[in-house]
């Protein structure tokens, strides 16, 4: 594919959060060509996480406006800067919100994925080779979101947060590994790692837990049990595996005794993806002792404690935290697109609805109203 | 060996502990013969340790009295009781205070060591097939101690707790692996496993702790970073494989803060081993993000809480408990004590002091004041 803007500002449409919490205005932006070590890619599919909506409110955060959200996405190489050797106008990629430079000591060890370099940032609005943003309007800085600012037509991003795919993978599809199915899909997978045959536990049924949940299937687990406060999550859950449903409401005691009465003492793994502190709690005593593993995936508030006796630790139970499902992006991702493409992985069914970008601000309406899982937003229209 | 007393009781001496922390007595004891599942022991060679003490004090207990304390040890098989296939009198065996019935969900999980039937209790003075004990003194009972009741010249134990080891191998030496070395080992070797060239941190220098290092030495740590509030047990630690030392009475803030400036960001790896909650929070909070592990050991108190901030979990920390040092006592310890015959392991530093049995208060001295790591009971003094 022959790039003509290459070196050249780009014009198009981006949606532009002006202030907090207020609707996103699509407007002409202008694109500033990759410099060293990046990206320039033209987004063809997005869809809209929780992390874009929380930043977007801005509650109890430093706000940063005039700002371009939007991380994950699926598109296109459009043009490359200096120093760019893995790729090349054409390549299909993803975008990621957090990176893999290859050359820190996390992207060196074989445990680690929070890259030095390009860990996740939400409080920078600009890119690292010259601490300017890419995006503009007449000249007026527009900031950048987490490295990625997909919902533009056009973005900027760092080489170390592009992930090369297979051109044949669906990029209406794929594009919501960028973030929250990957970050479930792989806490299970990667990190809480059941047995074939075994129980799974995960709190909280939206889209990163219902990840989690189609992760214990794939890997085969016998039980999956679904925690959640809202028990309308059950029937969409059973498509994702999970076998049974408890509702902390309708238990007066603590869910872990529930769970573990319903299990002969424990279940074998569990998965956290509330990031309520009570539920992070509840997810570590829920396990077996002896062989238990609960994994954290949840964000939490900033002024939590997380608390519990020494001896549930002492018991041979394992508690672990992960971030982004413990992958590697360019390393690893492209294997999960893969597990897409041999119908191991079913992401259809996490996909249920579609706006195109004009009409962007109804995913927002979506994801507020807690309907559905995710809004795939069409760049074209 | 021929065995003359197979289904007598046997009259031998035994070290009774009368009342809590009054001298043992050496007094003539009646030894049941085995009963179904059990096996009755010569035992050789013994040593001290501090949950010996702990239990003979009986501060916060439920005080069980008159009691044979003791539960590391080495001996020969003297007979069997019914049902018992894998020994024959004359085999050489370790008794182990938690053992394995190869039958429960713990034994056949690959993860676990804590066997349902024969976990350790500290409560029941008594064999499990009868719920009577085997010692005696003019027919009145004497309890048993965690199974074990080494402090006797014969013992009764149950088969799950009996391990047959390398005949080959000095009792004298390996009688220390039935409880303390092996945990601080094994919590090392099969729980933190840290790889070649990575840094430990070890919280207490006692027996346990210094097993710990003596586990990341064995495993080729490079950096290993003693951790105890007493000075002088940095010369002695050097042995063990210790590089570094932190007291940490000699800084105003947090050890874990300490450690993570000495390491840029954290350590590989620490294993806890004193059961005090704060070394147990900064056990955890020392380990570097992404990577990070800590293993805790040490038991604590009943009525405290383990705290930290969730950040610390989910930025890739993750947080064990481990019981005997994950090693399942009859499939696993043979293989320690080989460690030791092809002296990948050094048990003799840990061995501080030898007192005959007819001196076996002396342990207890040095124990309380302290003094020395382990000290050799020889049952024929």
């Amino acid at each position: 594919m022959a790039s003509t803007a290459a070196g050249q500002v780009i014009r198009c449409r981006a949606a532009v959060a002006w202030e907090a919490g207020k609707p996103l205005v699509i407007e002409e932006v202008e694109v500033a060509p990759p410099q060293a070590m990046e990206v320039r890619i033209k987004v063809l599919f997005g869809s809209l996480c929780r992390t874009d909506v929380n930043f977007w409110e801005a509650k109890g955060q430093t706000p940063l406006f005039p700002r371009i959200f939007g991380h994950e996405a699926a598109g296109i190489v459009e043009s490359v800067g200096e120093g760019v050797a893995d790729l090349k106008p054409g390549d299909h990629v993803l975008p990621v919100f957090t990176g893999e430079c290859k050359e820190c000591r996390h992207c060196k060890s074989q445990e680690s994925n929070m890259c030095d370099l390009l860990r996740i940032n939400t409080d920078r609005g600009v890119m690292l080779n010259d601490g300017k943003t890419r995006f503009s309007i007449n000249g007026k800085p527009i900031y950048h979101f987490v490295g990625t600012s997909t919902f533009s037509e056009y973005t900027v991003v760092h080489v170390g947060c592009v992930v090369k795919i297979n051109p044949e993978a669906p990029l209406d599809k794929i594009c919501v590994l960028s973030c929250g199915i990957s970050t479930g899909l792989g806490a299970t997978l990667n990190v809480a790692k059941p047995k074939k045959g075994s129980s799974v536990a995960v709190f909280g049924l939206g889209a990163v837990g219902l990840a989690a949940a189609e992760g214990a299937r794939i890997a085969g687990a016998s039980r999956i049990i679904g925690v959640d406060l809202n028990p309308k999550r059950f029937e969409e859950a059973k498509k994702f595996g999970v076998t049974e449903f408890v509702n902390p409401k309708d238990y007066d005691k603590p869910v872990q005794e529930v769970i573990a009465e319903m299990t002969d003492g424990g279940v074998d793994r569990s998965v956290e993806c509330t990031g309520n502190i009570s539920a992070m709690i509840s997810a570590f005593e829920c396990v077996h002792d002896g062989w238990g593993v609960a994994v954290l995936v949840g964000v939490p508030n900033k002024d939590v404690v997380f608390k519990t006796h020494p001896i549930n630790i002492l018991n041979g139970r394992t508690l672990k935290g992960t971030f982004f499902g413990n992958y590697k992006p360019r390393s690893d991702l492209p294997s999960v697109v893969e597990k897409y493409m041999n119908k191991e992985l079913e992401l259809e069914k996490f996909i249920t609805h579609e706006v195109t970008f004009s009409e962007i601000n109804k995913a927002f309406d979506y994801m507020l109203a807690r309907d559905g899982l995710r809004c795939i937003i069409r760049m074209d229209g």
